[in-house]
């Protein structure tokens, strides 16, 4: 029988951790404990300098002149470049644009076009809703077939497809769940069938080593405000094998996706290369935030980070089995840390006022309707210790009811 | 015959000007003219301490919290609000959200299911590009057919399309040229065959009194960056007229279009209102630039707005004949002020390097090619006299021949 966990060893993983010294490049609240950010990144110390500079400087004294001077105009492809490394892609399969569910848009209806006559897209039951919406808004607009299934049966589906199958649309790390896809394998069974695989890294970029071209993806979209902490509604990235870059045509002709957008030609001609992806004008002060935020992870090791979030959530896991036994708690993740992301979701009856309660101690999770409770790990910024201070707080919530209060039973727009 | 415009009667201008004061709002630098607001709007003083704000509080302290304590939520609401009365249209029929493009986009696919069986769509010949690019691409994905034809012909092309126009897609004043359309009269031409009138702001919105709603305007588009001064990149915002709200279908299902988006629920069911044109999360803090930027309108008459922009113009045409003749340019905007918004675009076959030497001179317009040297004026912070000196600034790079040297002929990526 495994003996009891400490707080005093957790206390001593933080002190043999070797990315412990990362958490002093954010600036966290104190009397905070930040398990969301999974949800929102927690703010990298360097950013708000860098991005006063860019809004007193570049904008308010450059004006135009630094979209060439400043280098706003390529600052799509620089962060394509630096997120590609922790996402196993090559820096020019990458750039930031939009919003992921836009790009999701744009790298489904390109992969209906790659595959004509195949009207079907595989998805999964439970997927990020925004994932479902997107695709089925594609299903539409193109005359093809959306087959959502549990995310079990997923291959099954991809087989019973087979030559109809166009493309398999998933998030490999669940939002709610934090259950963990095998990309490659998925990947290589819509291969099989001659269709084409697309994966939402929204909950796997910066917290685990994403290997897309180890596994032969085609597609992938993600999110720059999760784990990269590139700021609220950051822009997102988009990833495009480099095979099906030259006949890649994407629906959203914007004039930043043209061969050469400063000709002003009537025609559009896509560009080349990844930036074919890209459509309006980048939103450049987000664009900077992300970029600065982005150097936290230089000489990050992947590996070590991967294995720091499974510890975490190993430990949240076994605290809650010695902690909060009999407290009407149920583990809605995966209890092996290799089939889960760096996320621990529990169910509770109670689960939306428990959180409020639970924030309200400075312990700061987020709630999924109707009855998920999310903590997420961050390895850059989260210590062991924390997992042992967030149990104890979510112990005492519970042994004193508080969560049964006004304040926190009624709901807010937003949780 | 006119007598000569003088500086000193700029300058009387400047002190009998009730918009003057409003300069003080902005952050210029030194020795500055700037005369290119119609591409990227200057820096509002009170931008960047709200944004370091938004930052280092709402983000760094406030987290996850802050979607719902900061007013993050309903930011694209809000700004479209603050919109609205700049483009006469109620305030629950804007929203501000992805980039000009990506609006177009969505607006363009919902006319042509609004109007089934309908399949031309009239577009104009130098338009900015990015419209055409998104117009052809939309016709391309819905099987429909666009028609461009030259900006005097919109009109003969809406009657000869007939029952078969489903939607005329233009920009209200012309990026290259600042020739202004006339509303009221095409959108009525578009009704008369049953068709709708998709109308690009970018370079109306924030500088004469746009009105939609009188006009019967069915859509519209703009960008944040421009005249509304939301910084580089800035969100654009899209307008549906409340008519066609409830039936509006466009493609790309985000969840933040979703009626009930913490609901998490499979199935997408689209918000009544104009929320159902939002995709992803918003970018916060381009958003909250935006809003902030946005203030500086308050109390701002859109009339006298408009008069001062027109005298700016009709002064820099005046000076450009009186000042600058036999000196190789031509006139590539509407003399007439009814005609023109608030921009004077002037053609030279040098125009490229001549631009790049009367930035270097500290007046700062830009260059479209082949030869267009564009000036915008900005009410809200340039003054008659800035005309005067832009022009004797020009009339020396061409009396001196300083455009020509290769720090001024060799181009750079974006001008």
């Amino acid at each position: 029988m495994t003996p009891p966990l400490t707080r005093e060893a957790l206390l001593q993983r933080d002190r043999d951790d070797p990315l412990a010294a990362r958490r002093h490049a954010f600036t966290l609240p104190e009397g905070v404990i930040y398990l969301d950010g999974n949800s929102l990144g927690a703010l990298v110390a360097s950013v708000p300098a860098r991005i006063e500079h860019a809004v007193r400087d570049e904008w308010g004294r450059g004006l135009i002149r630094s979209w060439n001077d400043a280098g706003w105009y390529p600052a799509p492809q620089r962060i394509g470049a630096a997120v590609s490394r922790l996402v196993g892609a090559q820096p020019h399969e990458v750039v930031a644009c939009d919003s992921t569910s836009v790009n999701l848009f744009k790298v489904l209806v390109a992969a209906l076009r790659l595959r004509p006559g195949r009207r079907v897209i595989v998805g999964e039951l439970g997927n990020f809703p925004t994932d479902m919406y997107v695709a089925s808004g594609v299903a539409q607009l193109m005359g093809a077939e959306l087959r959502c299934v549990e995310p079990e049966a997923v291959e099954a589906a991809i087989a019973e497809a087979g030559e109809a199958l166009a493309v398999v649309t998933l998030t490999q790390v669940n939002y709610k769940t934090g259950r963990l896809h095998d990309m490659a394998r998925i990947t290589a069974a819509a291969h099989r069938v001659g269709g084409l695989a697309c994966w939402d890294l929204a909950h796997s970029a910066g917290t685990l080593p994403v290997r897309l071209n180890d596994c032969d993806a085609d597609f992938a979209v993600g999110c720059g405000y999760k784990y990269l902490n590139g700021g609220p509604g950051a822009p997102a990235f988009v990833f495009v094998a480099q095979r099906h870059l030259a006949a890649l045509d994407q629906p959203i002709a914007g004039w930043h996706g043209h061969a050469r957008p400063f000709d002003f030609a009537h025609d559009y001609v896509a560009h080349a290369g990844i930036e074919r992806m890209l459509v309006g004008t980048a939103p450049q002060l987000a664009m900077i935030a992300l970029e600065e935020a982005l150097t936290v992870f230089d000489g990050v090791d992947l590996q070590q980070l991967r294995r720091k979030g499974s510890e975490l959530g190993d430990a949240f896991i076994a605290l809650v089995d010695q902690e909060l036994a009999g407290r009407g708690f149920g583990l809605a993740s995966p209890r092996d840390a290799e089939q889960r992301g760096s996320q621990v979701s529990l169910t509770h009856p109670h689960g939306y006022a428990i959180m409020q309660a639970l924030i309200a101690r400075g312990v700061i999770g987020d709630f999924r309707a109707p009855d998920i409770l999310r903590f997420g790990f961050a390895g850059l910024y989260v210590r062991h210790v924390d997992v042992w201070d967030a149990v104890a707080a979510l112990k005492a919530v519970m042994d004193t009811r508080e969560w049964d209060q006004p304040a926190f039973t009624m709901r807010k727009a937003v949780t």
